[in-house]
């Protein structure tokens, strides 16, 4: 284990953290915030840290697969940790559980929340709400992926901490250099969050909502400034975060073909399958709201589809935005909505989930196994886009759901000894684990995650820090034979 | 396709079933019943029918593995539904989809329920209880399995079928011929109710009580004759029903291991964890109900580990047996009976559920992947009682998984038109897809399947099915590309 190596990432996650203190400070000194000295404090222990860390000179720059998992979940832990410190400092999250919870729910761009009321958010200073939001728009893409964009890292390690960090089964790399990819991802995502923010402003937002909104909606996060959470702002304004949710839930490699003028790699099957299983839920779910007799809502067919395509947009692209309390809907729509929190977004968007191209996979895999039952002696091979998937890609994606679910039963039984309504422990692992947000019952769009224990929040962490980063860093790190010297 | 094959198995099945009627027959007789003339009408149709087709001499015995998949299923579609007649020709059942809805319940060894008062059941004639217990005690073992101990088949086409048939990711014949193994196995399967019969009459059963407790434990069904299901039995005859349904739910294989004096056959990987589960699940649950303060129940510390262990022992071995209303207990005891749910038995018992063989694979498979990570270089085989697991097994365990995965979310899709509310949707899919019965909520121990529309019955009359043949024979039989033309 080069441990030397490691520390100097982390010092390294430090410094940056310190950089990104920058937005919550310069909110705090525009509207005259007193929270200012906690981000000052913050910032300053963050840089003392992070230059003790970068101290010394590492003997081999080399890292083997192991150590990429290990520095990309550290670095997550150490980012949150400290991310943490502004709300616990500034005494707007009392607990440090708690706010360390609100922190790795902004940055694992989660969107679940501990505070017990609306009015509590609406009620923080706006340096700490743009903090919130911006601690989203940080992790949707990616820190570690944003610091090998900026500093002259060996390939090798980026590749491996790069495929650690970047969500989905396999890692593309747009052009031949790690460090021209990461900063090609870093530019499409800044212009995106660019022009939905123009957008917004353009349709009457006020810009500081728009900047919440947007870095939230980047990141397909979900933290909201406002009590209602989506459903005060304009249809306009609903339906630009409807569209750009969708937008981000999208393989970012697929907007590099699009300016490339490759339409074809753009528009791949994990694209098409995606936005076809976007628009079949739509529909169902407007169908439904619009057929079932409700004492809870009356929608017009424009409303239906608006409310519809807004909840199933926020929800599979996992940001967990609410214009409507669907945890009011029929139970098929509900139905819909968590099996989309599973399917999730597709592979290298800012969406979490099992992403699309994963599911693509194991439905192949299975079909195959079904068509192998029925004909033994045709053996094909699994193709994706006209391409063979390795076997080798089939058995990590396999394992991948098998360790998911394992992580998915425990979390639920230690849960259970803390809240009786099983389908609220349900749908919150799920929330957690698939970086949604909110759940259903009592972890629904009306509810929040305020009332469980510490041990049940420490658990939605490290769920939601395992979503994130994809299971295995959290595993590897955790895991005995990692630290074992051979 | 070799039609004749398949029409001839068929006719066989309507043979055996006409045997099987002489059971509820007797019981017509000795009661002076005059539901004697349904069965009479049944057993003719079905001798009739077998008989005509067994005319005509097949032009080839041969069969390939898709045949020996849809033999399997289709024989238990028509051993269902003309097993339905008796309950739909005497008006016990008046719907034809309630009465094959029972019955495919009684061989899938579910136990789930249409009817929607215990006092129903306590109504119906002794003729049409046994039956219902008899189906249990006949699909247990498979009924082709058991047309195999008698008939002069040819071994490769018996071999197909015993693995289309037998629960369980692989299939071992116990001695070179199919025909012997099956012998052997049912002549095990028989010792071991009569040895449960004989125990429970030692206790002070009835003899008709005693009877259908066997069928019931022995097939781990779970239909019970009595309203309050097996809460009005004395301990020891719960306690003898516990040991049983944990004995039933062990790989047959172990016994005839046992006979033959291999201890540490006996006792092999699959075996050991599952006992291992059933002891922990035991404790945490008695400690659970213990130290949960409730106004529902008040158990001393016997009743508590009582209660516990035949619950733990009626769900694991997916028998669905009730002592006790498990659905007013606390949410750590639920979450971990439904966990067990869809663990279920060892393979090759009578149980249903993933099989905990499956369980291991899967888990040993996720941990080699782990492995993988950290040390690369380090390609270890999984092994299983020291015998390495083929990747094929391995990648045959993740398609059933996913394939499992697939049908379930279907189901419950489907099921939520119907019911609104999402706990009893989800464990009504989980009950009868593992072959349980009981589920929580609306269908928990003291519920019912009466509510639901045919179309949700007829979606569990699919995934009963679908559990008791694992998945491959019914999404074969329903494949397209089953029945193309090659």
């Amino acid at each position: 284990m080069n441990f030397h190596i490691i520390k100097r990432t982390l010092g390294w996650i430090l410094l940056f953290e310190a950089l990104f203190f920058i937005v919550p400070l310069i909110t705090a000194i525009v509207y005259g915030e007193g929270e200012l000295v906690s981000f000052l404090v913050s910032m300053s222990i963050c840089i003392a840290l992070g230059v003790v860390c970068l101290i010394g000179k590492p003997k081999s720059e080399y890292i083997y697969a192991k150590e990429g998992f290990v520095i990309v979940a550290l670095s997550w832990i150490v980012m949150s940790i400290f991310g943490a410190l502004p709300f616990w400092l500034s005494g707007s999250i009392p607990s440090f559980v708690d706010a360390l919870f609100e922190t790795v729910s902004g940055f694992t761009t989660t969107g679940a929340t501990i505070f017990s009321t609306g009015a509590q958010i609406e009620a923080l200073p706006k340096c700490i709400l743009i903090w919130r939001s911006f601690t989203h728009w940080v992790g949707g893409m990616g820190v570690l992926v944003f610091i090998m964009a900026f500093l002259p890292l060996s390939g090798a390690r980026n590749m491996h901490i790069m495929r650690a960090e970047s969500p989905g089964p396999t890692v593309d790399k747009l052009v031949p250099r790690v460090k021209t990819t990461a900063a090609v991802l870093y530019s499409i995502y800044l212009v995106m969050t660019a022009i939905q923010f123009v957008l917004l402003i353009s349709g009457g937002a006020a810009p500081f909502d728009a900047l919440n909104i947007s870095f939230s909606t980047a990141g397909t996060g979900g933290f909201s400034i406002k009590a209602d959470g989506m459903a005060g702002y304009s249809p306009y304004i609903q339906i630009v975060t409807t569209v750009f949710m969708i937008l981000f839930s999208i393989n970012f490699n697929s907007y590099y073909m699009l300016i490339r003028g490759k339409l074809k790699d753009a528009f791949n099957t994990e694209v098409r399958v995606f936005l076809i299983i976007v628009l079949i839920a739509i529909i169902a779910i407007t169908l439904n709201v619009l057929l079932t007799p409700s004492e809870t809502y009356d929608y017009s067919v424009g409303e239906a589809i608006r409310h519809s395509a807004f909840s199933v947009g926020s929800i599979i692209s996992t940001t967990g935005f609410v214009t409507e309390n669907f945890d009011l809907w029929p139970a098929f729509s509900k139905t819909i909505l968590v099996i989309l929190m599973f399917i999730g977004a597709c592979a290298g968007s800012t969406g979490g989930g099992l992403k699309v191209s994963r599911c693509i996979i194991l439905g192949k895999g299975a079909l195959h196994e079904l068509k192998m039952a029925i004909h033994p002696k045709q053996v094909r091979k699994i193709t994706i886009d006209k391409r063979p998937v390795e076997s080798e890609t089939v058995r990590t994606v396999s394992s991948y759901l098998v360790a998911y679910i394992i992580i998915y039963v425990i979390s639920m039984l230690i849960i259970s000894l803390d809240c009786q309504d099983l389908e609220t422990n349900f749908t919150a692992v799920a929330a957690t684990i698939n970086n949604v947000g909110p759940g259903l019952s009592a972890v629904g769009p009306a509810g929040n995650f305020a009332f469980f224990s510490d041990i049940s929040k420490i658990v939605f962490i490290f769920d939601m820090l395992a979503g994130r980063l994809e299971v295995f860093p959290m595993l590897i790190l955790f895991s005995a034979s990692t630290w074992k010297k051979q």
